[in-house]
Parts: structure tokens; C-alpha cells; sequence
């Protein structure tokens, strides 16, 4: 596909894709670190680390970008490269999508990737994160997020393409698609998939109103699926995860694929529409001036 | 549009909106009785009340229709009229419905219009209809319906179509949308309503037994979004307004077209399909016959 | 239709069905076991009696067939026979389906329609669970589901079909699509007629998982719309029978339809390929094994 094809100029990460499959196939653990230091030219290692079990089939994801995790294009083509290796490793079932950072699970999308850049340097992000959604969304692995902290917008869009939701329960996490209080519109896959999880009308309050929930509130809409002590959520993960793989793998994924391809297929038919309308919004003068005046709050609030 | 122009012949109104528009950008408070003593053969100051606070945007529309606030063909000419002013009128962001009425919001569509009429002013009756849930369904402006008191059928319709539905927690009063107990059925756009608001199970319940709610069921299905106690309803009503009104306008207003547009699309393009089948549903020798002992039954419970 | 064709030549029904109106117009109570013996070629009556009262007009089915009224290719037969029967007899406008074998109500589709059948036979009972489905979900009567016992896959779906569910308050009693922990995947639409029940998020989990509920979480979810104690069971379906009957026909039937015929149409333009999909599907050596091993191991628990 195209974005693979800029991926791969983007980093010369021609071949990367096969090294990491054939490592995985080998080593009981394949980690971005281990990676890097075969292909040192190459930094991901400290955006995300990968642990894949072959026990047990199951793979954990660990987003570690500092300072939260937010979606910009490298982390992106990185996340999706992982992901498509582990699709691509048929001894790969399952995957638990967590952070390693305190308080955060994905901020979401990076604003410094949306703010100043030239159109062509928007599209190819906005292809990214549509990206990252198509291959989550349609993974025929078990995805379950594993969220332990914040996961606001495109975070929590990270959160809604997986099979299963556990949330750390501590009020002071929260997760909504909340792109409104931005002044910008979460797209329309965004919403469908809001929809697809907590129905029409929920999603139009929270999207319309731009809400956050806390944790014990996104488990009432069914934004979460359940939430635990912080102590206990790689447990809880790993328990459901192997629930998950308790079903037949053919059967559970001709199900996900009926509960998902009339979204998935909606996308993929007017992504390229998506994109210029995604570009043609946010590099308005009208856009531009909100992102500068949030991005001095955040700066002030730092200070 | 067709509507415009008919509803400008039947009253005599032309120049009226505009004259309504100008009203409200020079006046900090607009209503229909100031209006009625600059156009004296207009009597709409019985039926409705509408203040504009210029310095809050937010406009209170009070329906006062002796007995029940029926929507009689002329009652929807005047609330679309009054709500087309206020969407033209840029200053203006909220728009919260109410009634001055005790112990009813609106009775819904009046069935003295549906009985012994003509089909061209059955069609007439059914286009005003339609025009009432399109605009507010539509409607730029926050709306905000705030029910104090029963809100069957029609008048549960024009709760549905604003953003927020706040009611009076009165074990009284009551809503939903109960055609089916009167031998008639609420068309699909009732119905789509109703599913994007309380989902197809509930709304499949509802239609087909007919059934009314009370405050705290409403609440409990979605059908409602919250209950106050009487005394409370129009300051958390402003409150409400004030949370929906925190987010900035273009990127609330397109995720609402974005939640709503097709069941608007869908209706708009079956309009006149949708005309000609109420016509000929309620011009039906067995309809009109229910209607009259329907209407037989109220004149006796009167007397 | 063909079904009908192929159904009569099967068990020599010509004649049959007129047989079975013309008894229920005359007689009070019509059951299998009256008409076997003026029929005695046909053994239906050792699977379901059918008691009309012609004073309510409701008609109580009572499937009985040893050893858990599983969903045969003869039992659909005799099934959609008895129901168009009472279709098409004007005075019929309500049926509840019961069990009347101990703690089940059906165990779903006959696993022995599935396994070592000729394609031919396995599209010929495909297409009557089709019907099956086509006949309740559409039907014109109030269908109420009396669940007196556990229901799994098929079971569930014969219960989704009605206008309302009640099941029995025992906790060993179980209602679900479960189909995926057998490694067979219910078609699109039984998953669109759950969805139209729960919603889209609870059946992806629900099919995903192949989750079966207690009465008290089907409750929960929505699966059935109220439990109550076995004794009690009867008694509250006609309550509620007498509820919806309260409603007159004609507006009950026509809102039934709007809510439905979407879901109806897809499958009637799709009924082909979901045979042939079916056939496809269950003839693979990979899923013949699957259903042997299925098989052998409820011998053994038997045993």
C-alpha cells in the first residue's frame, strides 16, 4: 500500500518488516530494545517495547514515548509496524496494549503534528492514524487495552479499536473522546466506532459536550468493560485475554469481522476524502489560531 | 422553500420574519407580544412567548396554547417561524423550550386537525409537522427541551428533536410516544428519532405498547436526560446550556450534523412519500371512525 | 415458495395446512395431538401441541420433543406449519411458545442436521431455520417467548424472534448465542437480530465470547425483558399478552414492521448466499471434525 510504501522511505526501514517478523519467530521475546540493537540506526526502542510470549500466544505492547505517549507520525508508523509483524506471526493470538508511564496511557494525537505543517506533511499523518485504527480495529489477534492512566481523543480511540477494555480504577484517570473542547471534530470513524461501543446517543452527549469520564463512569456508559485495581491490571489482562483465546480463533474472527467490516469497509471507502477533509480543516487560520492559543496554555500550565 | 410560501399566503406574513429578525437584533428581549403590537392581525401571543437575551445568546421559548398546547397547524407555523428567526439571528446560541402551561409541556399533534379535514389540509398539517422536527432537529443553536409537565406523542417528538431533555421529576407527568394506543402509528422518522435516542429494543417496546412514561423511567431508559424538582428547572436548564454552550460552536455544530444527518437526509428525501402516506392512513373511514370516539371519550371525561 | 414445496413433499403434507385452519376455525382447542389422530401419518404430535382459546384468542404452542427440543429439519417442518396455521387464522392475534420438557426450553439447532449430511440436506434445513426465523420475527401475531428452562444458540434465537421474552428465575437456566465455543459462527442474521435486542457492543462481546447468561444478567443486558418464578410463569404471559393485545391490530402490526422489515429484507435478499454459505461453511472437513469431537464428548457426559 501507499502509506507502507512512505513508511518505509520515511525511516529506509526497507526489510524491517521481515527482520522483525523472522525475530519473532525465533526468540521467545522480541523487544524494540533487542531490535535496536541490531538496526541501530533506528530509535523506536523508545517510543514502544513489544514482549511477545510464545506460550502463551499473547504479545504486550508497552508505550513508553515520553512524555505521554502522544500519537505523532513516528510513533504511529512505529505502533503500526509492531502490530502488522505480530498479524503477521501466526503464532501470535493475542495482544495487551498498555503504557509504562505514570498517570497516561496515550494523550492522543500529537498536536505539534497538526499545528504549522505543510498539507502533504498533514496528509501523510492523518493516513497514519487511520492507519493505526484499520489495523487494530481488524486484527484478527485479540487486542485488549490495558489502560493505566489518561486516554483522552485519539488515546481513547486507541482504546475503543480493541476487543476488550480494562481501565485502572483511579478517579483521577479519565477517557473521552473530548476533541470538541479543542474546538476541532473528532471524524466520523471516530464516532462510529463510539457508537459501535456505547450506542447513538451516548456518543452524541459525549462528543457534542467533548466528555471525559472517569473511570467508574466510562464502565457505566460501556466505554470500559471493567475497571481494577492498578495492582491488578495485567492480571485481570492476561485472565480475560486467555477467555478470549478460549474460543476458536476461525470462529472469533468470522464474528469480529461481521460485528466490524460495514465500519471498516465505510472508511475504506472514502479515505482519501477523509484525509482532505482532515487537511483542509485543520489548516484553516481559524484552527491554527486555536491549536497556538492551547498550545500557550499548555506551555504556561508548564511553567 | 413550498412551506415558506404557504405559510406566508395562509397568514399574510410576508415581510415577518424578516421584521422578527431585525426585532431581535436591536431589542435585548423579543416577544411574541411586543411583535403583536407592531403587526396586530397576527395573534401568535397566544400561543407562545419568546425572550432573547442578548447577553447570554440564549433564547426562552414559553408555549402558552390554552388548554394543552396542542400542535394545531397554525401553533407549528408560529414555533417554526419563531425558530427560523432565531437561527438567522447570529447573536443567538441556545434556544430552551418550555411552557407556561401547568402540568403539561405539549399534548402533541392536534387531533382536531386529523379529523373530518380535507386532504390538502391533512397534507398542509403533516408538512408543518415535519417542518417542526426538521428545523429544530437541525437547528444550529443549542436547544434545550425544558418539560414541565406531560409530553405525549407529538410533544414527546419535540423533545426528542432538541439536544438536552431536562423534566420535572413529577410522578404525574408523563412521555413517550403512545400513537399506537390511539389506533395510529408514529411514522419512521418518530421512530428514528427515538432509536437514536433510547436504541431499537426500547424503542420497539415503546411504539408498539404505546407506552408513557414517568420522569424517573424516562431517566431510566435515556428517554430523558435528567429530572429536577420543579422549583430548579430553569436554572439547571441554563446551567446545562452554559456546559453545551462552553464548546466552541463550529465544532459542536458540525459533530451534531454529523450525528443527524442521515436520519435528516432520510426523511428529506422521502417527504412527499411520507405526506401521501398520512393523508391516505388518516383519511381512512376506520382512523376517522377512532378519532371521533376518541374524541367522543375526551369531551365526555370534560363534562 | 419452494421451502413450503419441498416441506410438503417431504412428509406428504398437500392439504395439510388448510386441514390444520379449518380445525382451529371450528374448534376451541386445536392441538398436534387431536390432529394426529385424524392425520395419523404424521408424528408431529410428539413434538409440540398447539392449544388455541379462541375466547382470547391466543394460542399457546408447547414444544416437547425428547430429550431438549432440539431444532430439527422435522421439528422446523412441523414448527412453521403451526404457525402459519395460526397466521392465517383472523381470530388467532397472539402466541407464547413454552417448553414443557424439565429445565429446557431448546438446545438450539439439531447438531445432527450438521454433521455427516449431504450438502443437499443441509441447505434443505438450512432453509428452514431461515423460515423459522422469517415466520416469528415478521409474524402479525404478539409472539411472547415463555422461557421455562435454558436456551442456547438456536434456542436464543427462537426467543429473539418474539415480541417479548420471559424466562424462569432459576440460575441454572442459561439464554445466549453461543455458537462460537462450538467453532461455528451465527450467520448475520441472528447477529442482526441481537443487536436489534442489545445493541452492537453487548453482542460483540456476546458472540465473540459465546457467552451464555444467567436469567438475571439476560435481564440485565436486555437478552429478555423480565423473570419471574416458575410458578408464575404462564400467569404473567398472558398479562402481558393482554397488554399488547389492549393495543389495536392494525397500528401494532404496522409499527412491528417498521421496526423489523429492514432486518427481514436483508435476509430475504441475501437468503441464498447465507444458504450457501452455510452449506460451505459446515461441510469443511476442519468443522465436521470439530462437530465429531463435540459430539463424542456429549456421549461421554452421558455415559
Amino acid at each position: 500500500m501507499a502509506l507502507r510504501a512512505a513508511l518505509r522511505n520515511r525511516f529506509a526501514l526497507s526489510g524491517f518488516v521481515s527482520q522483525l517478523s523472522s525475530c519473532s519467530s525465533h526468540g521467545r521475546v522480541c523487544s524494540s530494545s533487542v531490535l535496536a540493537t541490531q538496526e541501530r540506526s533506528n530509535s523506536t526502542s523508545s517510543k514502544m517495547s513489544v514482549d511477545f510470549d510464545q506460550s502463551t500466544g499473547v504479545a504486550v505492547m508497552r508505550m513508553k514515548s515520553l512524555p505521554v505517549n502522544s500519537l505523532s507520525l513516528d510513533f504511529l508508523t512505529e505502533f503500526c509496524i509492531n502490530v502488522e509483524k505480530l498479524e503477521m506471526d501466526k503464532s501470535c493470538r493475542g495482544l495487551i496494549i498498555t503504557s509504562t508511564l505514570p498517570k497516561v496511557f496515550s494523550a492522543g494525537l500529537d498536536i505539534l503534528e497538526m499545528y504549522g505543517k505543510s498539507p502533504e506533511r498533514c496528509g501523510e499523518f492523518w493516513k497514519a492514524v487511520q492507519e493505526m485504527w484499520l489495523k487494530v480495529y481488524s486484527s484478527n489477534m485479540v487486542t485488549i487495552a490495558a489502560i493505566n492512566g489518561s486516554s483522552p481523543a485519539g488515546g481513547c480511540l486507541m482504546s475503543l479499536t480493541c476487543d476488550h477494555r480494562i481501565m485502572v480504577d483511579n478517579p483521577r484517570y479519565s477517557i473521552g473522546l473530548n476533541e470538541t473542547q479543542l474546538g476541532i471534530v473528532a471524524p466520523f470513524w471516530f464516532k462510529d466506532t463510539m457508537v459501535n461501543t456505547v450506542g447513538h446517543r451516548t456518543t452524541e452527549m459525549a462528543l457534542g459536550l467533548g466528555l471525559l469520564y472517569s473511570p467508574t463512569e466510562a464502565l457505566k456508559i460501556g466505554l470500559v468493560d471493567q475497571i481494577v485495581p492498578e495492582d491488578k491490571l495485567m492480571t485481570v489482562s492476561e485472565e480475560i485475554m486467555a477467555k478470549w483465546l478460549a474460543i476458536p480463533d476461525h470462529a472469533r474472527q468470522i464474528t469480529k469481522s461481521m460485528m466490524r467490516k460495514p465500519t471498516i469497509d465505510k472508511l475504506m471507502s472514502k479515505r482519501e476524502a477523509d484525509i482532505q477533509n482532515f487537511v483542509s480543516f485543520i489548516t484553516k487560520d481559524s484552527i491554527q489560531k486555536s491549536l497556538h492559543m492551547y498550545l500557550e496554555m499548555l506551555k504556561k500550565r508548564k511553567a
